[in-house]
Order: structure tokens, then sequence, then C-alpha cells
């Protein structure tokens, strides 16, 4: 497997199969079989076989297998100290848990700045914790933007401050709750972020029309059978009055985030002229 | 595999080997090896073989080889129409994507109410969706105070609003993002549900101390090596002053949930006495 790499990289990656079943060090890795400039996503884990999980089904799967964004899982492990390569050190001043190291998380960093832009707004390094500002539409808009991110996944009671801030790693939580580790945290946010990439989603939906597009939920939706259990669907929809059903789509939008999400609201209106 | 089931099911599960690795369909199933009343969820998804995924892993993977918790991915396909099993149709008055069906989403639910209490206090029934209301540490606390859980994933641009009405649904989001389905956040769930169930955690980390349980984002961790790049360990942590130590992290996650979560200090200084 050395030499002989193909001058051009074929358009069609091997996805999740180049990911999981290499027996190769990454480093030692020739250019990987994805599209040039195509979106990529590097994780940092203890847990690299989570990876692509259910980011190889569906879309996200089908669009990994077309080039479109490539995921590369770094396993933290090998970074470890000594013999049994530990990660991580009970935490100073006590407590429970344990903590990864400034030194181990470091050298996985190192391994994974090798190759991406220097420039933050470029290639966002982050690390996922429920201590970050809460994952948002924005941040995904943001992110699919860049030419590819580094997700540090946290476990245990966390990671070494030194290294957040030598690193000046961005922050990021899932939401007000707590995980076991950061890698399902990980994968919401890439599935987030990759449907945004131009071409993954094809025709099978539009990001225009769905909830936080416009800052509201969307309004209810309703198909075949027309009556169901006795229950019919709104007349308006069956109208074939496209004015009027926008009309009505924009008026439950706005009455379902009213009654839900009041807190949407005032940040949507702003927004509109 | 007909008859002769052990009178007792042993303690032990089979864990995720029950899950994926049987051809039969789940209702000819006897009673699964799990122990009675472990906490367990239902999952009606389009995608069963995400699950479990990166539950399967880690702590929640232990826990559920334990017997603690258990999952029933159920498939929603079979439950579709006609010879192709279409489970969805276009959104009626028009619009991108298609709409999961009331009538199969209906027959899934009803596949799944098997055997669980109708009290939706004793088990809530779900449908993930960006429209729902914020999934939170305190929804996880009442959900694994449960006896278990019913989650419907959605695909598409939704579920028919008709078998939400139907069966009083509760609609929870995993925050202000849009995914391509509702299968990662059903796997955030329930890793963070689980993870408060007693005994799944064992001593690897304490529920106490963390983030949110007291309202405020956690302090900052180190761990050795004391000193490292030239950045000390904060000395208070390694003065053995407990006092001192546990007032310098009471200051700094006041510190930092301040400078990133003001919303949270009205809250959490609400709740205090």
């Amino acid at each position: 497997m050395t030499g002989d790499a193909p001058e051009a990289p074929p358009r069609r990656s091997h996805g999740r199969i180049s990911i999981s079943a290499t027996a190769r060090p990454r480093d030692l890795m020739e250019e990987p079989l994805v599209a040039k400039g195509a979106w990529r996503a590097k994780i940092i884990t203890l847990f690299p076989d989570a990876f692509p999980g259910t980011l190889g089904l569906s879309l996200t799967g089908k669009a990994m297998d077309m080039g479109l964004w490539a995921l590369d899982p770094i396993d933290l492990r090998p970074f470890g100290e000594g013999k049994h390569r530990n990660v991580d050190d009970t935490p100073a001043g006590g407590g429970a848990g344990m903590v990864l190291r400034a030194d181990v998380v470091d050298r996985a960093l190192r391994q994974a700045a090798i190759g991406t832009p220097k420039d933050r707004a470029r290639w966002p390094v982050l690390y996922l914790s429920p201590r970050g500002k809460p994952f948002d539409q924005a941040t995904a808009r943001r992110w699919a933007a860049a030419e590819g991110i580094t997700l540090l996944c946290g476990r245990f009671e966390g990671v070494d401050q030194r290294v957040l801030d030598q690193w000046e790693i961005e922050e990021v939580s899932l939401g007000d709750f707590v995980l076991t580790g950061g890698e399902i945290a990980a994968q919401a946010m890439i599935d987030a972020t990759v449907r945004l990439i131009p071409g993954v989603l094809g025709n099978h939906a539009s990001t225009e029309e769905e909830s936080f597009s416009d800052g509201l939920l969307e309004h209810p939706q309703f198909t075949r059978p027309a009556v169901w259990e006795g229950r019919e669907i709104p007349p308006v929809l069956m109208s074939g009055n496209h004015g009027e059903i926008a009309k009505w789509r924009r008026a439950e939008a706005l009455r379902l985030t009213e009654a839900r999400r009041p807190d949407l609201i005032a940040a949507a209106t702003a927004k509109k002229p």
C-alpha cells in the first residue's frame, strides 16, 4: 500500500468502508478517496466505532458515499500515556469521575490539525460540552460554510481546561442536558450541518420551508387519506388556492410558535421587514 | 425457536444481540430476556439498524448488557400500505418532501402500546420534532422515573398531524436545529435518560456535581500534570483545603454561567434558598 496513489482521486468516495475497514495508521494514509475540497469532520473520540453510526444511513450516508462529505474518526487512545495508554486522571482538588489529560488531548489535536487551515472561520475546532454555547441552526449554517470541522468528544467529568485554553477551542453544547459522552452530540451536530451542504438533500426536502428557516416552528402537515378516524384534512389545504394555503400555513406556524415557543417570536418578528 | 422459554428469564440480558440478530417478528417473541421491570425504550423508526448505535457502547451499552434497561426498535416499514409498504405521501396543499401517513403510524403505535401502561406519566409517548418542547435535564429525570417511553422518529417533512392529535402525543425537540430524522435525537435523549437510572453510572461519575444539577454550568476541570506548556493548575485546587476548593468551584461555575448563559442565572438563583 505504498505509492501508486492515483493522480486524480475518483470523485466517488469509498465512504464508510474506507473509514472503518483500514488497519493502516491514519497519518500514513495517502490522499483520501473523497472529492477534493469535500466538507470533512474530524472527530477525536475514545469510541471511533461509534462512527459513522446513524450518519452512515439515509441521506447523510448516501451523501458520504457520493463523496459530498467525509468523516475522520481519530482514536484518542493511541495518544495516551504509558503502557496502558491512559488518557485520563483524577480531578485536581478531588471529586467524582475522571478528567481527560491536557497533554494527551493536545497530541490528538496536533494530529487532527494536519492538513487543515489555521483560520478558525475556515475550520472550527470544537469541544462538545454542556458548558458550551447552545448549538442551533445558525451554528449549523456557519459550520456548513466552512471547509470542515474538528470535534473533540468528551467523556467522564470533562477535559483539562488548559488544553481548551491553549487551543482556543470553541465549546458548544447540544442542549441543557448531560450525556455520557460527546459522540451522540457530534452525530447530531454533523447531521444538522451536513444536510445543509449543497447536493446532500437533493430534492428530498427543502431547507427553506422548515422549522427555524424563518425563525418559526413549522406548520402542521397532512397527507392522504383525506378522512382518517373521522378526522378531516383542513379544507383549505384541499382547495388548490395557493395564496390561501400559504396564508393558513403562516398563521398556523405563528400560532404554534406563540403557544410553544414564545421566546422565538420576538426574534422572528424583529427579523421581518 | 418455539416454546421452551425459561420459566424465569435470567437476570442478565442478551442486550444488543437480542435486538439485532433475530429474524423473528417482534410480536411473536416471548418474554424478552431482560430484568422484569427494567426501563425500556420502544422506538418506531424507518431505520431500526440505527439502534442501539452508540447506545450499545460504553456505560449505556454495559448497562444494557446488565439488563438495567432495554431497547425495542420497531420497524415502521412493515406497517406500510400496499405491496411496496409505502409509509408516506405528498403533503396536502403541496410543498416539498413527504409526510408520514396517519394510518401507518397509527398501526405502529398500536403495536408499541402492547404491554405498556396507558397512563402517560408511567409511559410517555413522544414524537421527536423541532416543533416540540425543548428536551432538557428535567425531561430526562421525568422519563427516567417512568417505566419506559415510546419514541416516534420522524423523517422527511413530518407526520400527519391527525395521528399526533388522536394519540395525544407529546412533541419534544432536541434543540433549535433540523435533523434528517429523529434517530440521532432519540439516541441523545435515551442516553441522557438512561444514565439517570440507578446503577447505570456506577461509580464512574456523579450526577450531583455536574452541569444543570444545580442550574449552573460546571466549573473548569484540571488533572495531572501539575504544569503543562507553562500553564499551572490553579493553586487552590492543589491546597487540600476542601472548603476553599468548593468555594472556588462555585465561584467559577457562577462566573462561567454569567458569561455564557445568563438565561440560566435567574432560574438558578430563584431556586436557591
